[in-house]
């Protein structure tokens, strides 16, 4: 049986290294808080943001609520974000998306001061990503996938990784994250041809692509470490599965990581390190 | 013996595409003008420098000398990036680099106006090239790889691509530009383990090191399909050569791009497109 890379002792190690630069920021008098800009009241949404302010709360961090009327024009939306820049006691801003129908999200994103991005929305902070240079925040799921793996002490300098699913908020910056690190980084989307072969040959595989348990046994080869990204809702057996058949998998390879209780557990983690961060370049 | 792919043909096919809009621009009252900004008197480039004149005069492409004085300091350089902004007639602005010890090139380049920064250097620009969504011009050597295997009709969906080299103006943006076109693209470095097996698992194989002829037979596999991105000064032979070894990949390839005569020839036919783009979205 493979190691288990579980999430939460590497968000507790993220967190306690928190909490001094929270206790010192408070103590100047400018403790950090996150915005959390939401429209509309879906399920998902909810539920995380209960999960950020319990987070916020267990470290200090304050939390505040801003909420554009469900059905509200961009112009409101706009507005929101631009009270979001001007307030000052704000550290960074985590906007929910997708917004609802009819709200451009991109022109959403593009507005937000560069220094509250705390998710790695803005252009900017793409380009940092992208660059290696300049002020900004990765997407924080994929430098969750990164602290994972520093964690657990997982070499990547030389290694062959690949990254399966080219979304703007995991695997293209994650591919780049790691290429930073001096991995060899093979990106695979819906278009490659023979994927399997693409996963079999890497010393390092991350998934995220969003569809359940799409990675199973014949994508796999031993001594590979196996990230998951993906969190989806099974129905069927009335439970969260990733994008890799863990019941498969698990018992071929190195490591891997479990879902629920892998990466998940550690994005919330980053966010919150975002915001300290966020806090204390501001001053 | 495999395919030549020429640059030439290339240019001249976007060079041919552009005399319509250079022609409707004049008529408008506003010609598109690139400026050349330059500090010293490096011979590479003002070789560079007179072949821009020559390609703009043939295409009616007014060129402007920008020339802060050699040993000049950061704000005197960076007054020269304001006044190219302001300038109503400048439509782009190229920067030659490196810059002279002690100039902060890349404080430089993100002073550029973004529209006007038709060689993808200012952060904006390598944001739209990471997201694809946006404004802002590629890199030019990037792109001709691009163009040049668009040209011949060279599929990229779905096809293996390794991308050797990690550059800012080469190797990074490329990948992405390749990702985007639905290429499964592996990112190869000075890192990587295995170089050579990296390179023969590829359909096509870009080669951007600036490391002469380092690209040699046991690196190709037959089939493939060869870009050459570098241009070195050989002293011993008295001749540019590329970082691939063409005397002994091409007879093992499918196709190969020469040095000199391939890229190098299609990057200022980009810039010149570039420059008229950004003409034409100005207004």
């Amino acid at each position: 049986m493979s190691r288990e890379l579980r999430g939460a002792p590497v968000a507790a190690a993220i967190a306690e290294g928190l909490r001094r630069r929270v206790d010192a920021l408070a103590e100047a008098g400018r403790p950090p808080v996150l915005a959390v800009l939401r429209v509309g009241e879906r399920p998902d949404d909810l539920s995380y943001e209960r999960g950020l302010q319990k987070r916020a709360d267990a470290l200090g961090i304050g939390l505040r609520r801003v909420l554009p009327p469900e059905g509200c024009g961009q112009g409101e939306l706009e507005a929101a974000i631009r009270s979001v820049n001007e307030d000052d006691e704000v550290s960074g801003c985590l906007m929910f998306r997708p917004l609802p129908a009819g709200l451009d999200g991109e022109a959403a994103c593009t507005l937000l001061a560069p220094g509250k991005d705390v998710d790695g929305v803005t252009p900017l902070s793409l380009a940092k990503v992208f660059s290696g240079r300049g002020r900004g925040f990765a997407p924080c799921t994929a430098e969750a996938a990164l602290r994972l793996l520093d964690h657990y002490g997982i070499g990547l300098s030389g290694r062959r990784v690949t990254v399966v699913g080219r979304s703007l908020i995991v695997g293209r910056p994650l591919a780049l994250l790691l290429q930073a690190r001096d991995a060899t980084v093979t990106l695979c989307h819906s278009r490659t041809r023979d994927l399997a072969a693409a996963c079999r040959g890497a010393e390092v595989l991350v998934v995220a692509t969003g569809r359940p348990r799409m990675v199973g046994a014949d994508f796999v080869t031993p001594g590979q470490v196996v990230v998951d990204v993906g969190i989806n809702w099974d129905g069927e057996a009335g439970r969260l599965v990733g994008d890799v058949d863990f019941d498969a998998v698990a018992p071929l390879v190195s490591a891997i990581t479990p879902v629920p209780g892998g990466i998940g557990s550690i994005t919330t983690a980053v966010l919150m390190e975002h915001v300290v961060s966020a806090a204390e370049l501001r001053h």
